[in-house]
């Protein structure tokens, strides 16, 4: 069909001039766009679709970007982008110097509150309302939140603020019942009780015991429901809350069907929806060797449990969901409540493997040192996306788990260099660890064909030489391990560079430090995570205490947040890619 | 009075010998015995007094320590530990060798879980009584959780997990409307309504919504309700909650009547009550520094808000709540929304004060990266009690602070040595900062008797040389400063140290270190934080990136949690005391 409204529409002033019966084929235009592009350019698609009514409305009526607008998590915020200034360079979402796939600051004025975590949104929105209230400012504040963010602590923390206060706040629930996998906990058997028109709910909600003026819940693709209903609490004083029922995935067929796969496809068939068959591959993802890995470990040690805070399909655990049902936990956007109870869980005796994206892990540093380190509760962190992630950008990157967790006490931190190693020390972690320990390993696949081999016992606190050599020595953590086996496949003479695998950044090999110490005048240090507090900076501080005399250069991620790209792209940013690491090495030759 | 039952008590065995008859006059006796050592010893006094009943009751009718209990927090855990083997030893209570001031796995097998920050409990008792399910124990696991813990986001996050789960949980809200300073939130004014018997209130409350078995309230001090109650949800399946209604500092008069106060009063007259006159001093505390500092400014730029997470009389933001009540905002215990709600604040043009002790921001460090660093919005954190804080112990110790911040980009991270630096870098950050900047100082009193002078602006980034010296050179951070002087007026020669206080971890001052390098040797790093990640490590750093050939040696808190005691105590035990500082340098000369 032709786009004949949204052809007009360059930012919301625009909309405004459209008649309200005009809505329903903008939606329906604005729905095939984000198809369009999404179909060849990737990203996240279901949740856009479901709120493309919502956007709509809520930019007709609410006077953007005077009017304050946080969309929380922002996989949704296609449809926002589209409509406010950014159509004609939608098609450069998510790659490197094109847009962000998530509201960003520096990108739009519409984009009043930069997200990509959950559940900040309402603190957010409020801060902004108290803010015009105290400069006697009169503007609306809206956050849009999903039903499975609401669940987060902090979200529930910003609701009870809330309500303590008189803010012009609009909180609208985006209630599809569906984060990226379907939502968890009691408090969504409530929305779900809620919803039912014929039972017999009691008149005073949760949102209204917690102060809020409650409303819904409607249909969220129905244009005449949400544009009263908005209409009628932009009158209205104080807390509001208002209850939407969408469909993730709304207009596309096979994505209503499969919410969880369509959440983001990857490169689909824009006409018949079927996602395009991925490139045939011999390798495995890192998430499927930790997913096949913990169930055949689970099958032979039944004190080993899994914990994930909502993310059962993007870190594989669901294999285990479907071999273990019973001791598989899916506890919803909650990394606090994750880790603490992987530690209770640990008092008793059980191995808790408690599966953690390295970026969401920074929700639950405290619990780390507070509940599981300080108590030496041996609780098996797998930390999923570790390093550079690539396209979800600055707010998605798991760089920084190496310095944050490197101060903690008690705690052994490893970075398998591949596949194997991610095996192995998964193996060696449930025989009666008695330090809890943090496995950090990266997003997308690995370069071995054969990883699933017999177990193998891997000794705590020992690095490796991978490669022997005589003039510089180059010592690498986790699978960047890859690129300086690359680089050093670039030179000539093989003999001049070693390459040492420390594996564990803590306990560090002091004895395998010390060979290097000896025998090289120059060193060079690789991670890709921030070199501040890194794992070089820790190489450093053991080389200050037996007072090596010689050169180390330290490289990984500078002290700035990279934005997003290809893997390579922005390794080449940080100076980590092949030729940089070559580079550095020819430079120090 | 005599101690007739307590005396024969040492293990709840022993208590589970009484008739119920005889439990009042032991709750007199216990409450008699605890004022009578904390009269002395000091410690936290009014939620111990509070909760007698209810801790005589749960070891009277459970089955501890089989039956596992957890206190959240632990300040009320005192009569558990008086009953639980730990009697005779109480008197050693905060004491360095003598027991914790928080219930602590390592000290009996009566402390299920080690606490110390709020709201823990119920995901460690959830973890504890799913593994006794998987396990197939059949024993009672029970969180005693009060009113201001439970309106933080973590709690709401086990509750929304429990609530869905058929675990064999009993949550016991122990309700007396007040944390260390009153609580706040729409929760505790909903808590309030449901008290109050003659008000219509739903038959169907929040706790029921998250599907627990809800009874309550009842009457905390009354064992005949207490005994009855909790005996007929033992026979009850799955989650449960019992709401008590208790009085903090029940039973000694002042402490009822001024429970900010005595929540941990310091000496007082256990006849009277009254809280002895503590010993005069010329000197103030660094809180009241701060908090005299932030009205002087919020006097003169009406942007300025302050935001506190529940601890307004602990960091002194009380005295901003009294001239600004608009302006000033305690938001309960809520760090991960008390900073993203600063971040809002920023966005439109206000300049928060978010107070913060330096050991709680460790529940905000991903909205510290997230939502503030990585859109550089200049919020202003004040992270009290950083470095090492003597009798609260291994839990509060602010020293992880230095290295889980200095690996953020964009943020300015500054380290008073005086509390005249505390006032000039407040002065100095409101001033339109285009950073987020972390100014961290210690718990207690500053050395200087007039520091209430003009304000001064402090250039970012530039340190100082506090003392020349020709021979080592030893750079520090913070008030440890004080430390450093006073070792150095020990020796004879005052030529040989020179003394620099860089005051800023983050940005370094490059040219300062680069003329430090030039000069000297041997160098000399001390901070009260933890040696890894910390300010000498980025030293280190800055050295490897200009080749600096010399010796550098890192003083600070070592790899393993700090214990309890004094701080001049534990700062021996890290070396960081004068005299440690002396054999130090001595040595390297």
């Amino acid at each position: 069909m032709s786009n004949d409204l949204l052809k007009n529409i360059q930012i919301p002033a625009d909309l405004r001039k459209l008649t309200s019966e005009e809505l329903p084929q903008l939606a329906q235009e604005l729905r095939e766009f984000i198809i369009d592009v999404v179909a060849t350019k990737e990203g996240h698609l279901g949740a856009s679709l479901g709120v493309v009514e919502l956007t709509i409305a809520l930019h007709y009526l609410f006077d953007t970007p005077n009017d304050l607008l946080v969309w929380d998590v922002g996989h949704q915020a296609y449809g926002h982008k589209i409509l406010t200034g950014r159509k004609d360079v939608f098609h450069t979402n998510r790659q490197f110097d094109g847009i962000s796939g998530f509201p960003k600051r520096s990108e739009s004025e519409y984009d009043t509150f930069g997200v990509g975590h959950s559940s900040t949104a309402i603190s957010a929105a409020l801060g902004m309302a108290i803010a015009s209230k105290l400069q006697g400012v009169k503007k609306h504040h809206i956050a849009v939140i999903g039903d499975a963010s609401i669940a987060s602590g902090m979200a529930f923390e910003a609701l009870n603020h809330a309500g303590d206060t008189n803010a012009n706040l609009l909180v609208i629930l985006n209630d599809n019942a569906i984060g990226i996998d379907p939502s968890v906990g009691a408090l969504k058997d409530y929305l779900t009780k809620i919803k039912a028109p014929r039972l017999e709910i009691e008149q005073h909600n949760i949102f209204e015991a917690l102060n809020f003026d409650y409303s819904g819940p409607i249909d969220g693709h129905n244009f005449e429901e949400l544009l009263r209903e908005l209409d009628r609490l932009k009158k209205i004083q104080g807390p509001k809350f208002l209850h939407v029922i969408t469909t993730k995935g709304k207009g596309l067929r096979q994505a209503e069907q499969d919410q969880v796969k369509y959440h983001a496809p990857g490169k689909f068939d824009k006409i018949s929806g079927d996602v395009l068959p991925k490139e045939a591959s011999k390798y495995t993802k890192y998430q499927d060797v930790f997913g096949k890995t913990i169930v055949e470990l689970a099958q032979q040690n039944e004190k080993i449990v899994g914990i994930t805070p909502a993310m059962l399909t993007g870190s594989s655990l669901k294999f285990m969901l479907e071999a273990f049902p019973d001791r598989t936990f899916d506890v919803g956007i909650a990394e606090q409540h994750a880790v603490t109870l992987a530690a209770g869980m640990a008092t008793q005796g059980l191995i808790p493997f408690c599966n953690i994206y390295s970026t969401f892990l920074q929700r639950a540093f405290d619990q780390v040192i507070h509940d599981v380190a300080l108590q030496k509760l041996p609780v098996i962190f797998c930390l999923d996306r570790a390093g550079l992630v690539g396209e979800d950008g600055a707010t998605h990157h798991g760089v920084f788990d190496l310095a944050y967790l490197n101060c903690i006490p008690n705690l052994i931190v490893f970075a398998p260099c591949n596949e194997i190693e991610l095996r192995n020390i998964m193996f060696t972690a449930q025989q009666g660890l008695e330090h809890p320990i943090a496995i950090r390993y990266p997003r997308g696949k690995g370069k071995l064909e054969q990883w699933n081999l017999p177990f193998e016992k891997i000794e705590i606190g020992k690095g490796a030489c991978l490669k022997e050599g005589n003039q510089i020595a180059v010592l690498s953590i986790g699978t960047i391990a890859d690129n300086v086996s690359e680089a050093l496949n670039l030179f000539k003479n093989k003999e001049v560079v070693a390459h040492y695998d420390l594996r564990f950044v803590k306990p560090l090999d002091e004895q395998l430090l010390e060979s290097v110490f000896e025998k090289f005048d120059t060193i060079i240090t690789i991670e890709d995570g921030t070199i501040k507090g890194g794992f070089g900076s820790t190489v450093l501080e053991y080389a200050s205490e037996v007072n090596y005399q010689g050169k180390i250069k330290l490289l990984g991620v500078p002290d700035e947040f990279i934005h997003h790209g290809t893997i390579q792209q922005l390794q080449e940013i940080c100076g980590i890619d092949v030729n940089s690491i070559k580079k550095t090495i020819q430079d120090l030759l």
